[in-house]
This record gives C-alpha cells, structure tokens and sequence, in this order.
C-alpha cells in the first residue's frame, strides 16, 4: 500500500491500483450487460439529507469555504453512502429519467469514523438499484442479487478473488414472527438481533428481556429464529415448527421461498436463506441481503442491500426499489495489503522501445506509434544509456518486451526475435499486466 | 444536463454519463498507450500544502468532522487541483515508484470559487506528469504535449470534439526578455501581461508603466513579444529583432525552438509558438503550455501545464516534472448543455428480451444470460405487458433491437429475423451507444 500519512484513507501504488482499475472494470461490465445505466452524483450533499437517518450523522464529514462568514451555519457535508444522494437525484431528475430506472454508481463516500479493519474515512462503494415510480414488481428481489453474484462471480473467475456466498432474508417475515410473539416495536427487536455475531445469543438474550420486557420464552423463539440457516425453501417448516401466527409472516416466508429458490436455481450453491440477516438501517421493508467471501467472512459482508418500498416521495409519486452495494475498498484493501492480488507489472506498458543514441530519438518514437497505434501500449527509454541499463528500466517495472531496432527481445526468457512495428503482435496476455490473486488465501 | 440544484456542481443524465464514460476510456486509454500508469489520490489534503500556492486558498472548501471539537483547527481541505496531491504521492512513495515516473490521474476537484461558464465548484480533469528524481531530460517537453493531442485528436477522431491548438510559450524565454530590459521582478511583468486577453494591450502597457516603474520603451518592448505567434521557429528571429539581450533569453529561445520543431514536425496544424502565454502559477520554470478548441476558444484553455523544475523536495532529492491537465468539465459540460455531443441511448442495453406472461420469465431470462455471456447487453422486459409496450419500453431509451421468443426485431427498421441467443450478433456499431456530435458547433 502506498504510504499515506492519513489513517483510514487508503491510496494505492500504481500495480496496486492496476488491480483496481481492472476489479473496476470488470463490475461496471457486468452492470452494462445487465443493462444499468451509469451515474455519478456531486460529492456534497446538504446537511438537512445527511442528518437524516439515525445515528449516521455522527460521521458526516461537514463541508464549508474557507471564507464562509463567521457564524454561517454549515451547509453541506460529504456523502457518507451512494443512496442519499441517488435519491435526491431521481427526485430532482424524475421528468427525464425512464422507469423502472436501472442505475449503477460507483464513486468514493466518506464517514468521519474510528479506522478499523474493513472500514475507511474514504471509501470506494458499487452499487446498483432498480427503481420504479409507484411500484416495482417483486421479480426485481431475484434479478439484483444474481446481478451482483454475477458481477462478484467474475471476480472470482479472472482475478482469483474469493467465492462469496450471500445470505438472505425478509423484514416481513422478522418482523410479523416478532408481532406474532406480541411484541409491538419489532425495530427495536431487530436491533438486538442484529448484535448476535457480535455478542453472542445469550447477551442478545438478555438485552431482549431487560430492554424491551420480552418474556425469555419469546426471547428464546427470537433467538431459535436467527439460527434458522438452508440453503433450499426448507426454512419455511423450521419457521412453521416454531408455532408462531401471523399474517405478514406468511407473507414474508412466501417472498423469502420464492427469491432463495430462484436464486439457488440460477447461481446454485451462492445463496442461503439466514433468518439472522437484519441489517441496521430502517429503509428496508421486504428482502434483505448480505455477502460474504469465503475463507475471509472475518472481513463481515462485502455486498449489502435489500428492498425498500419508499427510497424517496414527492408529492405525485413514491419510488419502491430494490439495491445493492458492493464495498470495493473492503474487499480490495485488505487483499492488497495482504500482497494476495498481484500485477504483473507497474506500468501499462508493454514494449519499451530502446534509444540508441539522442540523434536517433526520433526513430524510437516512430516505432513506438506504430505499436500504439495497433493498440500496443509502448514507450520509448528516456536515456540513450548502455542496452543493459535500458533492460533494467524494464525490468523493473515488469515491461516485458524490449525493442531494439528491427527486432524485439522478450527480457523474461530473453528469445529475440526480428520484427516490424506494423505487424508485430505480442501474445494476448502480455497485452495488458495481468492481474491475479497469488499465495493461499487465508 | 440533470437538474441538479446547487450551482456549479453539474451532474449528468444518463446518456450524458455514457458520453463523459466514453471520453474518459479513450482518455485513459490513450495514457495508457504511452506508458502512463493511473494513479488516485485522496479528496483530502492537509490545510498547510492547499494554503501555500499564492491566493488559492481563498478558494478551498474547508472540511471537519461534525463532531469535531469547538475552536479544534480544520486540518483539512478537499484538494482543488491534482498536482498538490500528486506531489505529496511522490514524496510520501519515492521509495516505491519508478523514476521517471510517468503517471495520470482522472479525478474530482473543488473550488469555492463563483461559478460562471467554463468554471465550476466540482469539476473534473485528467493530469499526465513525468516526473524524475533529481533531473529529468528535456525530450519529455515534446513527449507529454504530442500526448496530449493525440489524445484530444482522439476525442475528435472519434466523437467529433473540435479540434485543438496547443500554444506554447517559456518561462525563461520571457523572464530573460524582462531582465534584459533591466526588469528585476519579472513575475511581476508576467502577471500583468497574463491579463492581456482580459483587459488588452492599453491597460497592460499602463499596469506595467504605472506598478511596476517601467518605461513606455520598455513596456511597448514587452507588449510586442507578447504579439509573437507563429507555427514554426521563426519566432526566434522575430525575437531577436527587438534588440533584447540576454543569456536566459537566448536559452528560452532555444528551448521553445527545439519544443515547437519537433512538435510541428509529429503534430502538424496542432502548435503554435505564441509568447503572450504567461500561466498565472509560479512554479513552472520553462515550458509552458495552453490550449484552446478550435471554434469555442471562448470557453479559455482546455489542456494547460508546464515544466517546473521541483514539483516537491525531501531532504534528499528535488523532484522535476513536466505536467498538462484536461479540464474534463470544461470542455463536456458546455457540449453537453448545448446538446452537441449526443449518445444514440441512454442505457447500455443492446437488447430487450420481451416476455410473454410471467410464468416464461426464466426462458426470457435464458436468453438474456445467452447474450450476456457473448457480450452483449441485454435486460429482460420488466413486466408482460402488449408487446406494442415493450417495444415503446425499447424505444424510449433507444434499446435497437427487441427478442421475441424465436426471433429478434429492429425496432428502427421494424425488420424482424429468426434468431438463436448463442449465435446471433447484432452490428458492430450497435453494439453500444453510438457517442456523436451532432449539429453545427458554433
């Protein structure tokens, strides 16, 4: 990693950032052939939108001009995720935007808290959203999770990142459990819920019971609903054995079966139904999602999201959705940091064409526009020094070709070869720096 | 251009987005054809290396924790150029990268300056340096402008951007002038005369003889080696013919003469040697250069730099460096606006999988994944609706092409053929949005 000063704001040598541009490439791939539409949103937002949602505004990072007046109340801060932002944008865009509108996002957010493995001040996140103006249909729920693990799965395929395994669940089916048990504030339930991985069950027990005056048998039923994990639609008859009634229940379990069996037909073996999932924020109102790579659930889930049935309303219309975000700053940084993912090379290039002497400059640079020109990356040495030394430039940045008048030298096995600039071609995977995970991933 | 409602924070459409995505892979493409290696770097930058350039500092948007503690100093401010940033990279990293190091860098930028056409508070551009550790030769001031006009020849190849002249001017070409006319504050000179598009020749002769002491003689000198432009080197003449005698000069013009050669030479109908170029900074210390769109020079300058001869220093080593920066904004949101440059849709989707009824939703979904997997876009119809409404769904993002079952039909030429998902190919020029300036650029 590159050796900023500024903790909890990641920056990347260039091979490093060779990766990301690459992992970049390949989701904003995925997200067009699946037909989303890009988009990017200013990096300000104002403060009235920010300090909206519970305790989020603690971690606004507060924007203002240097020379803002005295006492000037502060107007705007950063945003601290990619919804906030993308909803003000759909209402403020609704005249020209077609619905359902299919968007991805990929841009840096901010939050002003503690660094901590897997969390930054300056973050990169993806994400993508489908929203509709007055409804959605519910077929969406299964369409954007296999987005994503198609877009995760790629991942896995060209770069060698972890297989991820999303878990599923729907705050209908929590939530009318926990009225069903009579209990009046599911939210407040499925706060403590959202502890467990946390502070275990017995202290989610107990925080059930003393918080909220839960007798310790429907604390126990709470807690026996969490555990419930498969990976096919059997969580129904372990929900129904547990002998609660209710009418969204029913409603949540029928969702739930029909997502996680859909899902486990198109991308078999990536989704299990986990009645624990709760995710803190208070927008979702039907499924939710959480992913995980394997071998690295240590880094807690790297692609979160879930339904919600008002991202944001004027006065003509709501706008259900559904949305995911992919934390590409968690997946990437820690990999990095850990020399797990790997290019071949620092630099783009390709061939470096030598110089033999300043007179004959002119001649290397010609060269070199032959190979740009058929889409080699090439550049010329920047010193007519000794053949040697314009080896070791190469070298160093893992160039792999060094070309020396007519003919060119692969400096890996050192076979030279004669050749024409307007026809030599390198192998396909010396094109670009390829991009790999290396080393056992722990 | 979206509705956004903060002034000077533009925000795109989504087909304006497919617009500026593809001017920025063929930027970055091209840097990388020569060799550039991408870098990032964080939106913050401590407050004391944002303060330190001359009056810039009146413009940096200041940024706090909300929590921060009453009275705490704002330690940080959001970068407001890439080249303070870039330079602290380099120093903070010198142990880790290559030298020369040639990088680019494509990212946002603040001001809290007013805006106004061309000008904005959030804006965006695309820096190429090479920068060496204690020297760098004097090739890279003809190598980083000739890649920068293939790069901005590109954007006219390929989209019909207007063409580009670069104009060229030195630092010590001009400094040498006014010390040979017994100036001992050249900068002074130099910012007064960087106001002769602004206020003209009168009132710069009267800055220069009314601030700065100077004689009408001399003034007159200065105002007509502002006047000098031409496309090859017979500025040199032109310059020596106002009888100003000076080592510095003679070394300027010796510079700019190799500059302007060798690029007329590689880029002919691109330069012009035009010694009114000032570049309000003061770190550059030779080359410097500007550049204009043929037909909009209004919008002022749209790719700017120069060669300085120590971007940053540690104890150690000096770091030189020539550098150029595309002002991204400056030159898309005015065609934008305009709606000049145009995108053929607003979606990445080449093709619309029609659905029937929703118990055939997995076959229409089949298809789509058939067609992904061969690289085409593809999104599946999101409700069973008339065909006749599918097809409108299509039309009004400009979908070209809707699957119906066995076969698949141009909504544009209403030709409809049979068709198999795993081998059928749509045009190459439809495979994505067609990006085009249309109209007359005025």
């Amino acid at each position: 990693m590159a050796k900023t000063k500024l903790s909890g704001f990641p920056e990347f040598l260039p091979g490093e950032r060779i990766v990301e541009r690459r992992v970049l490439r390949s989701l904003s791939r995925t997200f067009e052939l699946h037909g989303f539409a890009s988009i990017e949103t200013r990096a300000l937002e104002p403060m009235a939108s920010l300090a909206r949602k519970g305790e989020i505004d603690k971690e606004v990072y507060v924007v203002r001009r240097i020379h803002a007046a005295e006492g000037e109340p502060a107007e705007f801060g950063l945003h601290f995720d990619l919804t906030v932002p993308f909803a003000r944008y759909v209402l403020e865009n609704a005249g020209f935007l077609e619905f359902p509108f299919r968007r991805y996002q990929i841009q840096k957010a901010w939050r002003g808290e503690r660094p901590q493995e897997g969390r930054f001040r300056e973050f990169l996140q993806a994400d993508v959203d489908i929203v509709g103006q007055g409804e959605l249909a519910a077929h969406h729920d299964i369409e954007l999770p296999l987005v994503m693990l198609d877009a995760l799965g790629r991942l896995h395929d060209d770069f060698g990142i972890p297989q991820v395994k999303m878990r599923v669940n729907n705050r209908k089916l929590s939530e009318g459990f926990y009225r069903g048990l009579g209990v009046d504030d599911p939210m407040a339930v499925l706060q403590r819920v959202d502890k467990l991985d946390k502070v275990g069950p017995e202290v989610v027990a107990k925080l059930l019971v003393d918080d909220l005056g839960m007798s310790a048998a429907a604390a126990d039923a709470c807690l026996a609903l969490a555990k419930i994990k498969t990976e096919d639609t059997s969580f129904v008859e372990q929900v129904r054995a547990l002998g609660v009634e209710n009418e969204l229940l029913d409603q949540g379990l029928s969702e739930l079966a029909t997502v996680v069996e859909a899902i486990a037909e198109q991308a078999p073996g990536r989704i299990v139904a986990d009645l624990s999932v709760a995710r803190g924020l208070d927008y979702y109102t039907g499924t939710v999602y959480e992913t995980e790579m394997e071998t690295l659930e240590h880094l807690g889930s790297i692609c979160s999201g879930g339904r919600y049935d008002s991202l944001a309303s004027d006065g003509k219309h709501t706008y259900p959705g559904v949305g995911l975000s992919i934390g590409v700053s968690r997946i990437l940084v820690p990999l990095l940091n850990k020399g797990i993912l790997h290019s071949s090379r620092v630099v783009p290039t390709c061939v470096l064409v030598a110089v033999d002497n300043e007179q004959t400059r002119r001649d290397s640079i010609r060269i070199a526009t032959r190979l740009r020109e058929r889409g080699i990356s090439a550049e010329v040495a920047p010193a007519a020094s000794k053949y040697g030394k314009q080896i070791k430039y190469a070298d160093r940045r893992g160039i792999p070709f060094v070309w020396f008048g007519n003919s060119v030298k692969d400096i890996r096995s050192g076979e030279q070869v004669e050749a024409d600039p307007l026809t030599w071609t390198p192998p396909s995977a010396d094109l670009e720096p390829a991009v790999k995970a290396v080393g056992v991933v722990e």
